[in-house]
């Protein structure tokens, strides 16, 4: 059970950009976070769009351009991001199953998964950018 | 987010061994399960094997052999089965993590998960083979 690539590279993203405006720093470049975390570029590109279509990042256009947070770190819940970008929320798919009509495994995995949304909405950015050493490149400073 | 099919599988084979032994029918075939859910023969073998290796299902060998569950449905969690069958459950990978020193996200994905095997610890395979017309292949039969 994993979550997806785009929600793993989208919580990345988002953290590191609440480092950022944390430290002071305000915009990202897509190049750099892709580098920084082995993201191919591309697929940093359509988080980044992603996030920003759903108001969690703000992109400027332009030369010095970049992206940053789209709201403060402490209104960004885990469980908002999951849910944007995770592309399915049922961990199985039990639609051509011959036990479907007389199966109760479906509602314990669904009462499961939220559960599992649950806690992680209680959890915001702010509080995952939390106790963070920031500059967090030092090697790179 | 999905559970891998080695856990899909794990799970409806053993929902069908607590139908069937819920039916007063004891011995299934691994062909027929294959067959019954689309599932790979190979695979199923595995997955057979797998889960009475485990005492979750008893093996008789011979050519009226099958499987049947190796321990009462009432005494076989659904947390327990996804924690066997799950090779991973370490939602991200967040070893080689620029961010990893000052980041929050794991400890929170770790609750999280918890908080959904929790959930299905509470839940027996009794549980979900409940309320079910036995028997269940109506048109077959």
């Amino acid at each position: 059970m994993r979550l997806t690539a785009h929600t793993d590279y989208a919580l990345r993203i988002l953290l590191h950009a609440a480092l950022e405006a944390k430290g002071g720093r305000q915009l990202l470049g897509i190049g750099q976070v892709a580098d920084d975390h082995g993201i191919p570029r591309n697929n940093a590109m359509k988080v980044v769009n992603a996030l920003s279509n759903a108001g969690l990042l703000e992109t400027v256009r332009g030369r010095s351009g970049g992206f940053r947070l789209g709201r403060a770190a402490e209104t960004i819940t885990i469980g908002e991001v999951v849910r944007l970008t995770e592309p399915c929320l049922n961990l199985a798919d039990c639609a051509g199953c011959i036990l479907r009509t007389q199966c109760g495994l479906t509602g314990m995995l669904e009462r499961a998964m939220d559960a599992f949304l649950a806690e992680l909405d209680q959890q915001t950015l702010a509080e995952a950018a939390n106790g963070s050493r920031f500059p967090f490149r030092a090697a790179a400073a």
